[in-house]
């Protein structure tokens, strides 16, 4: 099935979902870095790249209840010398298969549904058409059922967006492949990356979030790379391509600078893993991910136990939060045309059954809590973090002192942090691993 | 002199050009890509980069009458565990020089003049503090005196401002070196910036704009980087380096894909590099760059007389905005911490003297016209271009069309772009040129 055919598709089961209501998807315009013409590399909306394919900036994608139109900026002189001709309207039209016209020759609806991009420009000329406020990154409620109903959509990935997340993950593999070949004592976490993003760079590629690359995997998103690597450290390297066309991939390996992990490290590195497996081996359509958070979590607390660590049965020790001590975060999230996928919407797509995130320490921060269907693409990213304010005085520290041997656990002090993540899509069958050719992260005998 | 003995030196002028007014420069926040959580890599106001030496986000520097103080977000827990323990006060005020609190503690000045960000949090939120609007990119007319001020301060650098530039044009020399070595027919501009992009990274730095790498330099600011470069093509290469501090680089060379210029693109490389020659040796400071710009129109057109495309008198060319039909830009414009120098702040950095830029064709595009001071940086770029709609039934070509031999024109048409571009200090002897590590741009023999 060709590429278009899969775009049409998706517009018009969207179209199907909504009953025949009017629809405007704005793609989102270009933001300033530091003066109005030195703008950041555009970045359409996610929600405008699944139904059209490619990024045109200033563009609205609507649908007037019957048939789907794209409005694109009318051409100027000045444009044509600066940036080059446009492409002309039956040009795109025939590229995309779907009706272009220029803004001035659009009408609009003006009670159509609409998903904000995250740029004021598109939205502010929205919200002066429709005489409502847009807001990027905010759901109106007139908005939800459009927004419910393209949760429901993205959710699932189709043969086209499979493809893609695959790509994503291959050029993921190839950055991580990269940096596993240079690590060495000496080397800063800029050459790392360097390395990293050179292989995204050639294939047209970006990255899909800022780069994390540290010795200091105890801070969840340690984002400076000014840290040079010591003989002895754990460099943490969480770092995923994004296509073209916008879809993520999302990786983390964890590897000893000097090459050989210290025996600490090899016992926490393998109770990581075995965290991480045990959770990918529960994922398949029906289960919740819920509970895929949980198999992580006790398969993390019954490893610390078997390393003295802790003390107690794994499943009291995750009702009581234990392990949320040394993983503060959920075991995953959604991804697809979002590293986050669809975190502009809010709580909806982890959540959307009604479902509220909890307030307990650790399960506060889980992004995903519901049932898994056959196509989603879901991260499984457990970790061990040892972070100095959590272990020391917390609320939580005070309320479970006694599960934890702490002389025991100062033994361990070389591992400040281990996070392993993989990309996993939900099949039929059960999980397919969709970063299967990144570096293997399981520990050597 | 000390780093931080230049920043306090700035600030202490900035305050006595201002006689005593208060002022806010806020620093700007994060800017969402696609989702909030999901933000561009931060790039703050270069206002704030130039008073305070780095970037700190959500910040504000505050100058009250009588003392500068820095205000910072108010850490918090959350922030700790996700992006590690923010450092404190104290540190900050010994690292920076300069007094710190957090905005809980701050009071502020609702006279303030105001240097708005780019990004709307840090804007509007000031907006609210002031009961006044604060616009990205415009400046309000109460806000006029603080912008003349830091205009005439920040055109002329001082001595850790040329140590930026310079580690800049180190940086971006690496990235023609690494460009140069590699081109050859079958390589995709992706792969040139990929090489290029490595030498910034690894150094800490980022570009100072989105590159153009591109067969196609006749579109003046072609950012796709999708062409596969062929045999006989020209590349044009426009790539500069920013500091971890925010200083630019910007240099542009035109390459042959196959190592060797034709005898039409020889022709024309050495009309472009003498104009470019000849602009830069009149540089010095009581010189208006209007007269830099048209020493390189005049060399462009008099090159074309001799190559027998253009008839005429150069001087009488000109005045006609002949070389405007090749050359439709102006010469360059100012460079430090922004690639085009304060442009957020509109004309008035290139025209400071109530000079309003011309309606005549290429001379609209010019940048800067204003007489050039010791310490300013500026580029000196020069091209040649033919773009279709320029030259086919514009206005320009149809008014000045027997002033162009159109057949021996045509004798040149492998030539679609050219650009030669180096950054200059304007030294009280002459041009120093910042960019000189960068390859060589001058045609072999």
């Amino acid at each position: 099935m060709n590429r278009s055919i899969y775009l049409e598709n998706r517009r018009r089961h969207l179209a199907e979902r909504l009953n025949g209501r009017s629809i405007i998807i704005p793609s989102g315009s270009g933001a300033a870095r530091n003066f109005p013409a030195n703008q950041y590399a555009y970045r359409a909306s996610s929600h405008f790249l699944y139904l059209v394919g490619e990024p045109i900036s200033d563009s609205y994608l609507t649908f007037d209840g019957k048939a789907w139109t794209l409005s694109v900026p009318p051409p100027s002189d000045d444009d044509a010398l600066w940036h080059g001709p446009a492409e002309s309207c039956t040009a795109l039209e025939h590229r995309l298969g779907l009706p272009v016209m220029t803004h001035d020759e659009s009408t609009w609806d003006t009670a159509s549904l609409v998903l904000p991009s995250m740029h004021s420009g598109t939205n502010d000329k929205l919200a002066s058409v429709l005489g409502r406020p847009i807001h990027a990154g905010v759901v109106d409620p007139v908005d939800v059922e459009l927004a419910r109903a393209m949760v429901k959509q993205r959710s699932v990935h189709d043969g086209l967006a499979v493809e893609e997340l695959k790509a994503a993950a291959e050029a993921t593999a190839a950055a991580h492949h990269a940096a596993q070949a240079i690590i060495e004592p000496g080397l800063s976490c800029h050459e790392v990356w360097a390395a990293m993003q050179y292989e995204f760079t050639r294939r047209g590629m970006k990255a899909a979030y800022q780069p994390i690359i540290t010795p200091h995997g105890e801070i969840l998103h340690a984002h400076s790379l000014d840290e040079v690597l010591q003989d002895g450290d754990l460099v943490l390297i969480d770092v995923g391509a994004e296509t073209a066309s916008g879809w993520a991939g999302d990786v983390t390996r964890t590897w000893p600078v000097s090459g050989t992990l210290s025996p600490t490290q090899k016992d926490i590195m393998d109770v990581v893993y075995a965290a991480q497996q045990s959770a990918i081996d529960v994922i398949r359509p029906g289960v919740d991910y819920q509970e895929v958070h949980f198999t992580a979590c006790r398969a993390l607390a019954g490893g610390l136990v078997d390393l003295g660590i802790l003390t107690g049965e794994p499943e009291g020790l995750v009702e009581q939060d234990v392990h949320a001590l040394f993983m503060p975060h959920g075991t995953g999230h959604l991804i697809g045309l979002d590293v986050h996928d669809m975190e502009d919407l809010g709580a909806l797509p982890g959540y959307p059954d009604g479902r509220m995130p909890s307030p307990r320490f650790g399960l506060c921060y889980l992004r995903l809590s519901r049932s898994l269907d056959a196509g989603m693409a879901v991260t499984v990213e457990p970790g061990f973090y040892q972070v100095p304010h959590l272990l020391r005085g917390s609320q939580l520290s005070q309320r479970v002192h006694q599960s934890v041997n702490w002389d025991r656990l100062e033994m361990f002090r070389d591992v400040r942090g281990i996070r392993i993540e993989d990309d996993v899509l939900v099949t039929p069958s059960g999980p397919s691993i969709l970063s299967s050719e990144c570096p293997s992260a399981e520990p050597k005998k």
